[in-house]
């Protein structure tokens, strides 16, 4: 069913689920494919890269290292939403194309931001996998172009949306007939400050029951802070998460973007293997290659 | 200058202010001119009409009523972000076209949204003032396509944006060369839930003081509630906002959308005669039509 | 009524309003009288003084200046709560008896903070009036001792605290017999850091709708930046505030806490001034001394 | 070393530690023992029972079946701090002497929650371990007094309290001399209204960087939903937490207080089991009875 008024969704907080994206509606699990990973079954699925596609080497360096770990997925931004105009904005056009290289080297499939309705079909073109940032969960125009497109989205919460507006979000890709949706908690925004924003692990749970879709979890925009993502992304793999989205950089020294939230590849290698136990210990599984580095 | 880690801006919170809309780079108020209407002197400007336009009757008659009562520019969104795909969306181009015939009549400058880079050059085509909305205050390509437009832009504050968040979206326009910008408070959100957002109304002190550029208030969405319009109203002007932007519909109890916080005919007339006098009050003006129908 | 399920009513919020502070209970505005000085009537309030009595000089020397300014209330903590243990901790009783003395010269009543319940009989012995700080705002046992004891209690909201809690606070105080209660907001917590907290200026429509209780602002800790303090001062009164509380010291520069949210008497007799106009302006009044320093 | 300027607390979010509770200051964890039962080595507590003592045959049989469970600690509140007046505010002194009585049955050390500086000396005199709660996290004369007692501390984070403020409020009762306390993250409060609070477990990685005391989390209030606490139950066990509190009713349905967000015995049974597993995977244990009744 659809929310009565739109303009209290805020404080009926989640009472109302739309239609499509509810489990009501769809009992079983969505199974989300991005050129042969499967995302929402039994295995957890591992998504990591740089914040920022910064250079070739940069990029190549670090996606063989992540697939040596363990992630299934790489991300990597070419477009790149930052809250200056002075900052990086990203590589572009140039940054797809490497991301196009590497995908092909590593047999990786790629996920990487659209800003833009403009550039849906330009970043179509070389990505398996669209995603649209939190501070895009309410671009509208960019949702149903999202829903348009035959690429499965990665939608991230908006840090200040509720859980309603974030299944409302989906509700729009999914009614221009695109159900390959997964939702991604980030981080929310509070008072506390000691964290870049409030990873709202509750938000698994909560969404898992409300909706079929899949949910990861990024614990690099949600807390900011390298030391801390390896206890948060154990937590994330507790509490149910289908997958993980995380920044790592060759050198998170040297990164233009998040490089203090950054794990280098070893610390990556290593949170693998304790997330492999994690998800034992709560019946679900974490593959990983039959050499890894540590 | 600019902000040395955007990733702990929220942190830092209004410590650093980028260069070209900051009060050090040009200390004196700018002046926004919306087709001869001037926001940032000393008079007091309010825009208001209905939130969406739903029929030309309605637009038409709203639009008459809010010139008798004081009203300096006709508000009327055409493409309306909604939280759900199964709200009323707007009537479009359709309804930039009646924008335009009332504008003709009226002799009011009229401001709608833009949510879409692509709509861009359409809607600059009829309205005097782009609107950018709260949920596109970070849509980074909307904001450099506003920046390169030659129309006057009403930026709206993201509901969980930092003031300096707010200032670097400006930013984003001024620096494609565009200097007609009014920052507009709308609330925020906030644990409280008794009102629909928290009306932030030191951001007025706080703005002025950091940028050259006019701060209006928006105490139709900052509240949610048509009987606390006027009293939210009335601060705006007296903290020192520059202008009001509010919600007033010929007949709130049949609105497709906001109609528990638009006002009607009447009550706008009152509160403009209201806060005339609190303008005078702290020394600004509100100038009203010689024979106001209160 | 009372609430049906307190543990909801963050969600609720407002929607339940209990009994004895209700307006609908009684219709009529109470009348807070502090020793002849009537909070609630058409003449606004202002309370002003010190944030913490540090010495004989500070006080006295305030207090003075604050009356030739127009305040018609004495503020002034001496047992104070504080974030840190090392942090100046107050005068305790010494401060009461500071007080009491220049209650006398001056004929000002004084309002001071008790913080224990073992405090509440000594302080009520040298206050005109008891505050329960924002901290203490959900101490029942506190709440409780006030409804007992015959002094009015000035009541300051949590800082993470609904409109419905503040209710219920106050209801605790009313329930054992007291109605002599002031509300006061003084800013709540959220993500914006450029303020020291938000004051929610809106709290007052929506608290003077929802209860008979008188209600005031507190714009030094609403913002905690001593030029800002004006500019929402002025909001207040035109919202509909029925008094502010107000911290001054006649150095600021020297005080030991709170310094840089205090205003000195020559800013505190020139905001005077503006306040009376716009109290005219909202058909209220401040009487002010007949001859002003300023 | 301590805060500079405690007004601004909020803004400088966790950069300065105080001494005492700093990990600098004491590298080694602190092991706090409850009448044999150590809380912050390698064993994970399990603390449960019910919200509200509510008759002897609802305490005894909690108890008994948490026993069962692998609860190391039985929790029951004598003293309830309520949002309203006309709740049920607890069997005080009473309940107390049932706590004592299946102390003894159970062996099972008891804590339960303090609320006025008059009562510590009648609640140390049956409890194990005295709980200060999220609403008196800022209660400085009962944080001094707790500091006096020779008891261990269950000091709960305030609802919209920094992790500064809250190792600042730890810091009160460390320097009167009593280390022996266990901090716990219960949620705070945010926009986010489908769970009754966010909890925040990045509190969990961030409070054993910062402090040398243990860290346990509850799940129950975190989340106010009974379905939701296991899933937060296993990410605070892989997040590193050194102990959980829950709510466990023999008869959820029919409690006085808090029904939705307790387990009941079944339900804790077998969530013992789970989170055990989990606590391995983490290098952690959790000792549990050798027949449990699932």
């Amino acid at each position: 069913m659809m929310e009565i008024n739109p303009c209290n969704s805020h404080v009926n907080g989640g009472s109302s689920i739309p239609s499509k994206v509810s489990r009501k509606t769809k009992p079983d699990d969505t199974i989300v494919d991005i050129n042969g990973i499967k995302v929402g079954g039994s295995e957890i699925i591992v998504i990591a890269g740089p914040c920022a596609i910064e250079s070739r080497e940069q990029l190549f360096n670090t996606a063989r290292s992540v697939k040596t770990g363990g992630a299934k997925i790489l991300r990597g931004g070419a477009f790149k939403p930052r809250s200056s105009p002075y900052n990086f904005q990203g590589m572009g056009e140039e940054g797809l194309k490497l991301l196009d290289i590497i995908r092909k080297e590593t047999g990786l499939p790629v996920v990487t931001e659209v800003m833009d309705t403009r550039q849906v079909e330009l970043v179509s073109g070389y990505a398996d996998m669209l995603q649209i940032g939190s501070r895009n969960m309410q671009n509208f125009p960019l949702l149903k172009e999202a829903g348009m497109c035959r690429k499965p989205i990665l939608l991230k919460r908006g840090m200040m949306s509720t859980i309603e507006e974030f299944l409302l979000a989906a509700e729009y890709i999914l009614n221009q007939g695109n159900d390959q949706i997964i939702l991604c908690e980030r981080g929310i925004r509070t008072f506390e400050t000691s964290t870049r924003n409030t990873l709202d692990l509750s938000a698994v749970p909560m969404l898992k029951r409300l909706t079929h879709l899949p949910v990861i979890i990024d614990p690099s925009h949600g807390t900011g802070l390298r030391w801390m993502v390896p206890a948060m992304a154990k937590a994330a793999v507790a509490v149910g998460a289908d997958g993980l989205i995380m920044e790592v950089h060759y050198k998170p020294e040297e990164a233009l973007c998040d490089g203090q939230q950054s794990l280098n590849p070893d610390e990556f290698d290593r949170l693998m293997l304790d997330l492999k136990k994690i998800a034992q210990a709560v019946g679900r599984e974490i593959s990983l290659p039959a050499h890894p580095s540590v």
